[in-house]
């Protein structure tokens, strides 16, 4: 069950890195919703590999194949199923590295956790490339809250010691948040983007590698969705980015510099604009009391530096139990955060529908 | 459901502020544990309020009361109920906030949720005293951590613009972390400390009130417990912490500082240490693919500052549908981080709890 | 998490039968429902011992105290948290049955897992006192669906050899399954409940027991309602049902009569009647792939005999590990199934309405 | 998450009857377990159509194909997802029915529960068909299980009006449960499964079909495993078990019989025997209290004739409003309770497993 999120809608994702195929079952998508699968597979090449220097070299084609679940392109109700068969893994750059856990990475966490019998080549289940289905699913539910009036955009926002602007969370229109998905490099200020990126050639070229942050926000999403308490927007985005490999931190509105502020700075005023109820600021990032408040959805996640970086490390060799140097070769992200950015629109689409879900039958 | 979270042990949450009684309904705990009330009640009166100038001066005596789940002492594998008679609320003071929404408050998102059934006093079931039966709750648990050498702690680390250090997240004895939870004001640096209350105490008197941080660590609970994915340690902390109101922002281990790291730095390189494999440096603060790597476990919360307070605001009439100036009386804390610091442990205990029980029958 | 069932709405039992109270916390019911606790306590009144000389002397106030989830009679979103205090409890009839299990009880069931914790006063959590809160919460979702037009009524149709006719499947007013309800010995012919109730003073005056039978129905559920495999309406009745004590055996419409069918006569045909897509006959119990047709929802349940009773049973001693003479004392009912027959409405209840909930926000 | 069940371990079921492929994603399984795909294989043989003229000509190849889960042939911990292509399909069979809900199916339900959008090629996602990868969850469920010493089997008890006799419940070792799926007709006693299959085929020859019932025990399941309400082995036993397509009831041990005994008839006296504690019967079915005795669990289920009968039957026409007569043509098992006992084993297996996982991490 660890693999599966969501309420109304489940999302279930299976596969290992080097297995047959790699894959997600959705049960629960709304019915009647035509899925156009050109637009998930766009959705899905931003996330594949290979498309840039920035990027690991290791091609994956992803191309996904629906099992179930669709009938004449449209959603039928029954539970939708999707794989990506596995091509181009080269397990042997994995091999040598059984008893000596790659440092950052979960490979002794799972020797643990599965008494050994887990499947480690290439990082198996928790492998980065089980972000692939996630893309697929968050691809299609986009496509359904389009159809509702809400979109999704995300951008980056920091790598290494460079920071953009963050979105303007106070404005409703769509513009803004989709400019940077447009982008090879998606950022609001293309002059910062080249900063960052080379700070990212700069970590490569150090044989090492670099993190960052990612800005995700959402427009047109309806007042009063969600729950007080462990059900709310806020608990379920966050249970589901943390399960984005890389992501060590989560926060909503203003986030950790509410720690900083006054209550009279930090509390948004309720006005009547164009008839409608909203608040003048939006340091809530439209969520108060785990409900939707109709204001643009908004949060930050912190990704931590690929852990696999071609500098020789020191680690534990668990059979000898000899201090080892470790050399990690094998095609890697200098910065994971670049591809991650449709993941993170992925898993925000797929909460937000999950949530909205409940009113239909 | 919103109320409930867990997995192998649920944790139900219920009641309203000014209702009959709130209380927590908890099932699936280990059975044969002893639980001391004394020492759930100590815990409970770390968060009752009344207890400083820092504090709201309204009382509550939250005695608890066991319904059920223990015999002599012992839980006996039935469920746990334990209820909080509501006494000394004032509901006039809420009364005339009907159609004007609090700003910062979840007044208007709950209006929209309930369409306008909601048990408005006092917050009814949006309100800060719910984490009244999650303190009880985790007393609970963390009894029943310490019997297998688990101990949790918690400090306030950041009051607006001062901040103490944080926990030296490489060090698996407990004394550093119980150490603040024995002070009234819990901090590991007194002198830093007192100017937080220095900051607090400045808020209070502009009539305003001020957010913070605090950290929280646990030690000694054992290595490969957790899932990858989306039911990982970090996934069910931060489902569980937002649940916590005023909560925006959750870390763990290094947070949001991974951002700014090279793979070189955050990388935690593995040793042995007394015979046990450990990590040289803890920023994975304890949790890596979502699993316990037998390192303490670490994270941060932001809190923001109390939305009530006593200074005029303007919001808007629901009602009228005009601007309105709003003034909140009532008795509130200037800064409810303070209050909190249990609360947190409380859900940090129930987490690791529920996480470490799935191997129990 | 034992004693949780629902979905939509979550229905959570606690208590032990001879603990300080019982209860049920019943979390997502659709809101601003006037609950009326008059009829509540009817409908508890039904399930009390102690009414007649068919059921046990012992009596049982079952005065609920409604602690949350109400304001001003109406259901106000937030979980609803409602206990029944424990009086008139005598455990010294029990005490001296700690090693000594009673035959067809789960004492011995609830030591292995419990591991001897568990509370054995009056059989604890076990106990069909713990069918009192069921009672309670669903004649609440009784309120609430009968404000949507549904009815829900049952019977006793048989009681050892003795059996009175079913109800008809076909008709789809209220008339029928309400009979029964208003009656002491709730049956639709009166001559054969006489005969049943022999049959009970019979088992009774032979210090044994009997088992029996219970049908029960809903009229006016609208149509669509379910889903396929193992969410269906048949599923999740099942499941609820068998959590009612002494209940062996559950079955849909024509039940295991569809053993000895032909197709021919088993398949239910599709007709128009006043308007609406009917059948013509209710071979399917209103059920098909899990899901609701419009036409009553029918089934009926095996209970057994009660297992305490008077007269010297074999058993074995755990402690001495011989065979021992066992006589329970005690207050007991010849026959659970009359006190029954709310219980299982408000199980239907329960479910029905859980099911329905989906579809409200 | 209609077509999802279990609780440590999640078993959810995809596709359509005439869609790309079916399958199931398998979360939690127990870690290094060795699967035979050559019995998984031969388990999903037996519930395959064209083996004999009891069945439907129309043959499947069901051969399996694993995309995740196993590493060199064994459970690696990542959720399990096996896939069954889809060939031989025939949807013009099914053409001409889109308005004409055939009696006795989920058609017409479908229509209203996926307001018009579901596949309703060959019953969809409601199809007997999805009882394959039941299938094969069970035989890979049941391998396991048997590598604890618990072992399955089922048998037809009744076919029309023949019935042969049950299953001594007493017998704890496997010899007696095993025997009947070995054989091509699956009974204890051939000379009445001759009558059986002479009631099959003179269905058949009617144009008709018909139900029957099936018996299914496991044997060397330990006691203690479960939960008292609603969580027990019965509740889940039956939760799933009325997921299987035709299955209108379900009773554990003495079943509805029940009804008609005295306690004194009905309650199992514990005894020891080959210094295990025991039950001289078994009445109570191996489960008390939701809880397993250690006694052998024994169910049985009641399933209805197949509704596809060739025979005229009477219908509406749900787009002209007017009654209509309806051929089926197409292939249809004159009764699905032959190919349904390896299906009822799985689901036996796979709850069994389920619940006993608990305890494993």
């Amino acid at each position: 069950m660890s693999s599966e999120f969501g309420k109304n809608i489940k999302f279930s994702v299976f596969g290992q890195s080097h297995g047959e195929a790699i894959g997600i079952l959705i049960d629960g998508l709304p019915v009647g919703k035509t899925i156009d699968m050109d637009e998930v597979q766009a959705m899905m090449r931003r996330r594949a590999p290979g498309q840039s220097k920035l990027t690991t070299p290791r091609t994956e084609k992803d191309a996904p194949e629906i099992l179930s679940g669709l009938m004449n392109h449209k959603t039928c109700g029954a539970p939708l199923c999707a794989i990506i068969r596995n091509t181009n893994t080269r397990s042997a750059d994995y091999k040598a590295l059984q008893n000596i856990p790659r440092p950052g990475h979960a490979d002794y966490m799972a020797q643990l956790r599965y008494h050994g019998f887990q499947d480690d080549r290439g990082g198996g289940h928790f492998s980065g490339r089980l972000t692939a289905p996630l893309c697929l699913a968050g691809a299609i539910c986009r496509q359904i809250l389009r159809s509702d009036g809400v979109e999704i955009g995300a951008h980056i926002y920091r790598i290494g010691s460079v920071q953009e602007r963050l979105f303007d969370p106070s404005v409703e229109t769509a513009t803004q948040i989709l400019q940077p998905g447009q982008k090879e490099f998606p950022v609001l200020q293309d002059e910062i983007g080249l900063k960052m990126q080379k700070e990212i050639l700069a970590a490569a070229k150090d044989c090492d590698s670099i993190g960052g942050g990612i800005e995700c926000m959402a427009v047109g999403y309806p007042a009063g969705i969600g729950s007080p308490m462990f059900d709310g927007l806020e608990n379920r985005l966050a249970q589901a980015l943390f399960g984005i490999p890389a992501i060590k931190g989560v926060e909503f509105g203003a986030g950790f510099k509410v720690a900083e502020m006054r209550g009279s700075e930090n509390n948004d005023m309720f006005e009547k604009k164009d008839g409608k109820i909203r608040t003048k600021t939006n340091q809530h990032g439209g969520i108060l009391g785990g409900i939707s408040s109709g204001m643009p959805i908004v949060f930050r996640v912190a990704m931590k530096p690929t852990p696999s970086i071609s500098r020789p490390q020191q680690t534990l060799n668990l059979q000898t139990g000899k201090q080892e140097e470790l050399c990690i070769h094998g095609r890697h992200d200098p910065c994971v955060v670049v591809r991650a950015v449709p993941v993170v629109e992925a898993v925000m689409a797929m909460v937000l529908l999950d949530m909205l879900q409940k009113c239909e039958l």
